[in-house]
Parts: C-alpha cells; structure tokens; sequence
C-alpha cells in the first residue's frame, strides 16, 4: 500500500512535471519566434511561463541545452502543422506541392506570434560555431533532406523531368521561402503571398519541361 | 597667435575624435557581421576598440543610436565595395548584373568576418518594432528601389522584356541572395557560387524570353 501510494503521488508529480515543460517550451518557442535568440533570455522565458528561474532550472540544464530544445519544439510544431498532412498525400508532385505549400508562413498558421526560428538561426547563427548551431545545422539538413526526397519521388512519378537536379530544385524553393519570410515579416509586403506563387509556378515549370 | 594655437589644437583634437570614431564603426562592424544584434554588447565594441565604455558614449549616445550608425557604416560599406564600381557599367543588363554579382558574397569581399548585416537584421528584426527595425527597413528599401531602377533600364534598353514585372524579379533575385546567404555562410556548401550563378540565370532567361 505504501508503495503504491508512493507510485500515485510519483505518477501525478511527473504529469505536473510534463505539463509545466510544455508550458516552458510553448513559451519559449513563441518568445524565440518573436525576439530570436537575443530576446531569449532565462529570466524572461522563466517570468512568461510563471517559474522562477531555479524553476526553469528543474527542467533545463542551461540556456544552451533551453535554445537546443526550443528549435526541437519549433521542428514538432512545423511537423504537426503541415508536414504530417503533407504526407498523406500520394507520392510526387502533390505530395511536394502540399508540403511547400504548408511551409510558407507556417509559423503564423502554427500560432507562434514571430517567424520562424530555424530560418531566423540561418542569419543569426551563421558565423558562430557551437552546439546550438551544429543542432540547427542538423535540423536544417534533415529538412532539406525531406524535400530532396520528395523531389526525388515526383521525378519518379514522371511529373518532373529526369535530367533535374534535386539539389538545384531544393536549393532554389529555399530561396523563395526564405525571399517570402523576408517580404512578408519583415517588408509587410501584401504581395509576398502571391509573388511566392508566381516564383514557385515558375520554378516547377522549369523542373518540368526541358528548358 | 593663442587663437591660432586653439585652432591647431582643435583641429587635432577633432582629426583624433574622427579616428577614434571610424576605429569604433569598423569594430562595431566586424562584431555585428560575425554576432548579430545578439553579441553587441556596448562593453564588448568598447573593448574590442580599446575605449572605455565612457570613452564610447563620447561618440555614441546609445546603443541604438550605435545599431543605427553600424547599419549605416554596412551600407557605405557595400556601396564602396561593388555598388560603386558597377554603376560604372553602361546602363542596362551590363550594370544590372554587375550589380547582382558584386552583392554575392559582398561582406567576404569587404573584408567582414561575418555575413551582411542588413540580410541578418531582416530576420533578427522582423518581429521586433522600433527605430533600428525602421532604419534597416529604409535602407532595405532603399537597396530594392535601386535593383527595380537597374531592372527598369535593362527593359528600357531592350535586354528584357517589355511585360516584366520589376517588382516580381527584384523579389525573386532577394531570393537567390538568401539562398546563397543561408547556403554559403551557415551550410558552409561548396556549390553555393555556382548554385546561385544557375539560379540566376534562369532568371535572367526567364525576364528575357515570353515564357
């Protein structure tokens, strides 16, 4: 009996633990959204989610391990937002098109007040070494990753043309995601929207026919 | 003679006071380019320039007023390094790409450890309102109006085509820059050049021909 009512207590104090970790990365991820990584400080991200800062310190290690597992939650929150639904469907241009679709402006869609962080870090990180950006690195990679491999099926599928090079293909649809974050978040542009349409209706007509 | 004395004195005194000043604007520089906004710490310029933090609020009123002025010393800087050399060029396509290919990479060839500022800035800065977001918005735009006018020209002379929208290529050719940007400084890719050179002249051939 005492045994379990230690497992109980243990049972709820760990469902408290994991609830108040979320909120602490929901916090966090809409803080480093909005004020990249130089808003990010522990006191803040501690005061918005209602901790103290040896709080916060129950559940991070340190503001690096913090940062490490924010861009984490923002690769989690891209994923259940649009990735997922991407996935479902079939194999080739439409499966591409969903995803690139769903990436432009995703993290308004996602909720998040900022931009997206990953795209912020590509800027912010760029020339400091570290593990902070060597994670970043990694998830940039394995998103990158994911498009080639899609692209890579929509060749397959005979709606791109055999001779295209996916790295190119990638390598240009980062260009006009990154040109679109830029126009609308930081331009205001009311045309981002449509000039990604335009750019990307014509970088899948190259990647069809043989010009 | 004690007039021209005080004189001589000033004038020293203001030629040193100049130096200083242009010493504090290439450190605080190099720090943005390599830090961001993040690593720029009014101590941390100081010391690199070899002031006080005192000696450094002789020259500066804050740091915002010295966020602005490095966003300035950026801007000059670019302009001395390729902006200047190719409006040189005969108005038209020889100037409009000598313009694109000075901008490449353009901080490398400056001499900055780090990459553009202003390309940080727009993503550092988009969710953060205030009168640095507002400077680089201005020198942001101000950079587009000048590849719309070298756009327009190239229609003028004949090179591109009469229905190209400026608006859509400037925004598509900010795009190839990020990639580059993001490729080149944080992916560290040896194909980012010659990625960027296919890139942009399937635009180039895009704005020439009806397709």
């Amino acid at each position: 009996m005492a045994l379990e009512k230690y497992d109980r207590s243990c049972f709820f104090r760990c469902m408290k633990s994991k609830q108040t970790k979320q909120r602490l990365l929901n916090t966090g991820l809409d803080l480093l959204s909005v004020e990249g990584l130089e808003g990010l400080s522990i006191g803040r991200v501690a005061a918005e989610a209602g901790l103290s800062k040896s709080g916060l310190f129950a559940h991070v290690q340190s503001k690096q391990a913090l940062e490490i597992e924010l861009f984490d939650a923002s690769a989690e929150l891209a994923y259940r937002t649009y990735v997922e639904e991407a996935l479902k469907q079939p194999a080739g241009f439409a499966r591409l098109r969903a995803l690139v679709e769903g990436w432009l402006g995703w993290s308004g869609k996602a909720g998040l007040r900022g931009g997206c962080p990953v795209a912020a870090a590509l800027f912010e990180l760029d020339d400091r070494p570290g593990p902070v950006r060597d994670h970043v690195a990694m998830l940039e990679s394995r998103w990158r990753q994911l498009l080639l491999q899609l692209t890579a099926e929509t060749i397959e599928a005979g709606e791109f043309r055999k001779e295209l090079d996916p790295e190119q293909f990638v390598w240009e649809l980062c260009g006009i995601y990154l040109s679109h974050h830029a126009s609308s978040r930081f331009m205001h542009d009311p045309e981002s929207g449509p000039r990604a349409v335009v750019a990307l209706e014509a970088l899948f007509e190259r990647a069809k026919s043989h010009n």
